[in-house]
């Protein structure tokens, strides 16, 4: 159970580039960093207009001279200071994402980005590579995957409580994007254009989050063929697609398949995970995120309860709020914080056997996200035909 | 609302091939028959094994001489008695269902079959040729189409409160068949084998009811390539299949999915359906059988329950439970049964003007049914690859 | 497994008195008698307007001259025919219950009677009497406790897997008398006036359902005190109630408590039961109905399916659609209407070793519910003051 | 929408009394305070074991010199400080509340303390005019109502949007106290020897938050009589109470029962709340709570979901998450300690204008839940009899 007791030396010097006032991601950094003491905001380039971004960082509590202009700025002058910035969070439009991330590394500082990481698997690996050279840390703000019951299914299917999976079944949809944009907000209008969001629209914004969810749930399973149709129901977003659907064949001979839309009008119960095993099936979805249900195929089905002892440890080791008691999308984004901090402490403390082992959103969650995203559009691009992952 | 109040001039007399005792559907036949005195049971070919079959037919209130040792003894029989029976339902293994049908037209009885009704089109096409030189009626028991917010769905698509339709979300999963087929009995064992099931096996056992209630929500709207990907988790049951997830492109642009299994461990609320359309949503599942999900991108969702003023008559029509009182399965067959003796009786008076309008599962949706099976199995052979629907 | 075999040596001739057109609850009455070939509907009175009733009984497929003008011409008519009816049930507003029902047992006939059953507890000692003298069996048509999964709650409390009950948590609410009754029909006419409805109006109407639920599966408990706090929300139904909540001590120190309303404005998911034991509870709603919750303290939720094998035999017993397959209030009805005519054919047999044993809502849980009625309204005229139960 | 910009002067200095590493309420005090830099943390008496305190404090961040041993150490240091805090919370035992409650005050500090806030009104209302004399804000963390969809609550029902209210329906069970005490852990055992816990059980620990919510929902609204029927089904907690139904009579002719337990086995889905009007109803559960449901009588029931901006302006405001996105419990925690701490800013300030219409959970919120408890106590010892709430 995590109370707030620090696990790391002391608390990360922070900044932050992008996630300003006009925006909603912003707040799930600073919620999620904040919170335990981990990291302590000291600088940013909150906005691309600056004296905005100046006014929103004194409202944060940053000192009104280490509100910067742009990235660029914040480099230079961050790394003149004894107190610089060690650690910069990018909540910027995706296209500028490698940009900072590189620059940022070339000046000492680790990472944290928004995901779809980077526009392709090259930039990734050239940035692994460079983190790799400088000794610094790069995570990615996956924010749902820190739920202590994303880590019970996972313990679960380790431990052999499903059997062997058979099927996947994953969904996050929602139906804020069912009209056109005319007359949208810059959050909409570089989603959908190819130039600021990149080669997908919602398969990177969200279904980034279903891949990397399965990859913690599956450790153990890779894909083999793919097959991505996608669309854009509103014409003006094409090339890129307000929908798609993709089947996956894993190696073992599992089935997945996963939906990804936002055009699924009036749907507020987004994101659905559910792992079919040859023994039983486990089953979240955060429409009741405190609710685990599991099927154990000829018994009452069971709904596991977040913070309840009968959990795995690994479940149990992540809760923040305790049995009967939500845990909100805030307090995943904590615990994906918490756990950048930790790589980020162990990095510094040169602690390598640490890192071996600690689990966290990094550079290669990152990396594989993005090529999943390279292998679906290879699919839709050759007529939603089926592919070899590669 | 149906009160049991005769539509028909009287009682149609009825005959069962199959639903013996050691079957599940029978009895949904008798209790969707019986209910409304609109059918009298006179006679019946119960059970492979004639005496336990006669036994049986007795228990039912049939004559012990009309309790036949076969179909054929039935048709025969019957034939030389003036109240010999007008019509004859067919709830034997798919592999009977074309030779019975055909036989009971040719002694002039009416039919009314289980679903998948026959192997291929070819057959369907004669039959309904058949059917149409003898003018006599064949109905299909697609069971869950009666339900009162079934009809909810499709008028309140026909009258435009969800826009155009965009996607298709159809999911019928159990997981009654997660383990091997070891010492499993009769009613499995016929499903999984080729010969006795035809081309597939949960396609056609639970696939088509997802495509026949497509069908009645979305009259206007066609497939135009399709794609299926099919599979036995448990090997002894290939080529036949235990899941399978169909893609669907449909004449207007949307786009459909469709998940069909009896693999998928523990799950218990089976049927899903959901259409999705530029300005709304709207859902049903059996898991809560009495509400409609309406979503209006924008606006608080709504639950709408069954026999509420605020419905459309179309579905008001058909409810018989009334608000606040849960419409089962058995209410659905039921109203399925009574659409059929309406076209009977339409039928016998030669009202050709009642027909030409009235709804009712025929032998138009078998064949369709049939013909989707037939789609899904080309697209499966060629390596679950497009293919144009046909 | 209910599959319609006869448990009975042939079918009742069966009438009704009201039922007719106009009202809901009629159909409920033949949807459960007629399914099973247990009864076959021979006579009825079943309107105030003679022809209307006559042209209703005819469409049921009555004869028309056993179609009668009112529950006297049906008695006396029938007892001069061989093939007269042997069993009626009184469909009828309550003030007429006592009445009809004394009639029909003083001509012979068996009867089966909506609820509440009279007005007063010595009114239903004396039909008690009255049946005992003259061999005839009396039901109530609590319809909603013939659902599988009412006996799978009682069958677990009486093998111990929720230890000593403590709490008893009843709910029967909606909202349809939020608004006054201005303009309002018949049937909340009737319902409203202490002449017609007796000295309750939702007590009766919805609150002796959940008592007679809750003395199936508690029969081991007695209420020892009562206190009932009742209330007219529309004035002009005083001193009748339209809401109500009543506190319960049981004999073995549990507590209940109960809310009864038909006010609870826009309520669609209207009864709901649980019991709270030392190690369990047990929780089942009519919203869910094919659901039922089992709730072990410091283990995972369960969700039992009716008709899965894991249920106890006494649930499966009664289950007629089987699993996945949602079992209606109409399947409901029809298990009470069979155990009605199991008694019957029972003691027409003389078979009083089966009648000993033998579970239906026969005359004492008439007068069960009565009594109980009593009490609240005592409770309620002396200020909702807590009262020795008698 | 709330994002993390400060809306006081600076950060204020804080204090807690409890809230060690051995109990889970400290954590939410701190996750609710710390994360929008709106309090810091500079000392605790955080345990009753001064070096567990002590190690704790530090790993909290706190100087090991202002980790103190007890509260009355952190006083008497604390004030000799130019950077003494300037708040402290209290997060002990119920019995503690008062004395560290006055020598806070009386040392010129703020307070925020833990619910039930004192054992008596007369403490409570000393306490009160205390902190009048001294200028300073007593809060009392009932920690549930920061959530946005309660504020959404009370502006529908000010709005009219319910009608008049007719009907309170509130719960709040658990079952993690259906065994007895043998080998409890602390927190059990002092919560029921009433001389630390005072004269209540779960009416302070759990009724407190159902009264209080009731409150902000029913401005308007006065009890009137009150009835409580407590039990202790674990009898070595009499006289304190495991279990208690309150019924009220509100003063404009409503109903109100509440149910509060902590032996109701296996119970999850812990609080519901209901309020029924003339014309709809609205209902917030924490077992989902993202959404509020509205039911309009006579039309399809609503699912509202926190967040959208159909929403109600006071719910829209205190928002932090966004639609799509679950508020946890800590979200409410931190509006909680949001709300308190702008009452001190404004305090300070000397801004009594702000303070007029400030809504927070205040001194006199704590007074009246103790004014309650107080009510429910007289009633029970009087037999559970109906008594004037005073």
């Amino acid at each position: 159970m995590i109370n707030g007791e620090r696990s790391i030396q002391r608390p990360l010097r922070w900044g932050m580039v992008g996630g300003g006032r006009t925006g909603q991601v912003g707040y799930k950094h600073r919620t999620g960093a904040q919170r335990d003491g981990t990291y302590t905001l000291v600088c940013g380039a909150f906005d691309l207009d600056a004296a905005r971004g100046r006014d929103f960082g004194v409202k944060l509590g940053v000192d009104a001279d280490r509100c910067y202009a742009d990235y660029k700025e914040l480099i230079a002058k961050e790394a003149g200071r004894k107190d610089g910035a060690e650690v910069v969070s990018i909540a910027t439009p995706n296209f500028t994402h490698y940009e900072i991330a590189r620059a940022c590394l070339e000046a000492g500082l680790h990472v944290i980005c928004e995901k779809p990481l980077f526009f392709t698997v090259a930039e990734c690996e050239e940035i692994e590579r460079l983190a790799e050279v400088k000794g610094l840390i790069v995570g990615v703000t996956y924010g749902f995957t820190g739920h202590p019951l994303v880590h019970q299914m996972a313990a679960m299917i380790k431990k052999g409580m499903v059997g062997d999976i058979r099927i996947v079944d994953l969904q996050y949809t929602h139906g804020f994007n069912a009209g056109d944009d005319v007359g949208a907000g810059e959050a909409v209008r570089w989603r959908t254009n190819p130039k600021t969001a990149g080669p997908t629209f919602v398969l990177g914004d969200i279904g980034t989050h279903l891949y990397y969810l399965s990859e913690i749930v599956l450790p153990h399973m890779k894909i083999e063929r793919l097959l991505c149709d996608r669309k854009a129901f509103i014409a003006t977003r094409a090339p890129l697609e307000d929908h798609a659907t993709v089947l996956m064949h894993y190696d073992n001979g599992a089935r997945g398949r996963l939906w990804v839309s936002s055009v699924d009008a009036g749907n507020m119960g987004s994101q659905r995970y559910r792992f079919v095993g040859s023994k039983a099936s486990v089953e979240w979805s955060d429409s009741h995120p405190d609710q685990l249900i599991y099927e154990v195929q000829g018994q009452p089905n069971q709904i596991m309860h977040h913070g309840m002892p009968y959990l795995e440890k690994e479940s149990l080791a992540v809760d923040r709020m305790g049995a009967l008691h939500t845990e909100g999308l805030g307090d995943s984004w904590s615990n994906i914080y918490l756990w950048i901090a930790q790589a980020i402490d162990a990095k510094r403390r040169g602690d390598d056997a640490f890192l071996k082992t600690h689990h966290y959103p990094d550079i290669k969650a990152g990396t594989e996200g993005v090529r999943w995203l390279e292998n679906c559009v290879r699919s839709a691009d050759a007529g939603s035909a089926w592919i070899d992952f590669k």
